[in-house]
């Protein structure tokens, strides 16, 4: 089973995001945004989004956008799934690129996975394995910002 | 279950870890670390944390002290639980988050896994989901090293 | 089970690859390399070896050499383990350590997993949990690219 590696983006980016500093602003950005993700911070995590921001996290959810919507669905999707069902979810990331555009804007494509503990079950489910394509944007703030996410897990790959 | 997300850093530290290289050097610091953890180097590992280092790793066990402490706290930890039942662990820690401090120590804030393989069966057990604080501190010898971290597993949040 | 560290690499590298930048254009090279293995671009994935490269991957496999033996080796893997079980592989890295050598090559050192997806099964297997040892050089053109590579499944420590 293959799967599409970006093409559409410049091969030899202008910007080097080792150099610049730009590929460890991201590591950490994305550090911080599980973090409040999996705290479910459902405000917080939806302010590291553009106020125009577009999250598409699962498949068959339409996508929430906007501060406010992106912060109502992680609410109702951590209710939906998890009222009845007490879990820790902590988001894994791993084996990120980086390309920043022509237009400022910064292509991120990287692997995720998502390790849920259960109380009495020490050790964590792990699953689903996922590729995540980001459009960050640098905010008026000189903060990066989450533009747009499309979230793809591996088993809609076989469908 | 919400886990806290610290909330007494400053929230926009003076000093940019990413741009500073500091990030970067936080994952070399840890990668070493880790690895002279999971090769039992107890004395070298030990050597990663000041002279005053604290490492609380497990809950119920208290927290190692000092060099000698530490790598003790390391070769007795390793021979009661794996004496009798061979393994290979991996840390692995993932969404690395660093603030630099304004007295000069850095704060930083990580989840971790640890991949365990035993003989004739190739498959890690992966277990347990944990959330790693550390406070770092610069040497005189100018290397970062571990003043204390504190290890909690995600199982001990629905305690 | 103890692992050897590493003890031939100079224990204080004359450039600090954190400070340089290295340590990032290292992980942005291994994200790259992997998503085109994972999407078993077997060409494009040679290429990010050196013209000589080795590459060493499982036990019982002999290395595979030079571009077009390195494309053939990961083809012929693929169509050899998935003609008839297809699956979606992601190559996760982690630990990553990252030493400048005075002869300008540079040797790294992490950990492997690879989180398999079937269809139908949502939950990927993850497994072997491997120890990877790359020698990197520096191309003509300025890109990294690997001269070898030797993968060590932590299995194989049990031997």
């Amino acid at each position: 089973m293959n799967t599409a590696v970006r093409t559409t983006d410049t091969a030899a980016p202008a910007a080097d995001p080792a150099r610049s500093g730009l590929y460890a602003e991201v590591q950490l950005f994305y550090a911080r945004q599980a973090h409040l993700l999996d705290a479910v911070r459902a405000e917080q995590f939806a302010q590291t989004f553009t106020q125009d921001g577009v999250f598409a996290h699962s498949p068959g959810i339409p996508p929430a956008r906007g501060h406010a919507g992106i912060a109502q669905e992680v609410r109702e999707y951590n209710e939906r799934r998890f009222k009845t069902d007490p879990v820790q979810r902590r988001h894994w990331f791993n084996m990120l690129d980086v390309r920043e555009q022509p237009d400022g804007t910064v292509h991120t494509e990287f692997y995720a996975l998502v390790a849920t503990t259960r109380p009495g079950q020490p050790q964590p489910v792990i699953s689903p394995s996922c590729v995540v394509r980001d459009v960050l944007v640098r905010s008026d703030d000189g903060e990066l910002r989450t533009r747009s996410r499309k979230v793809t897990q591996d088993q809609e790959l076989f469908d």
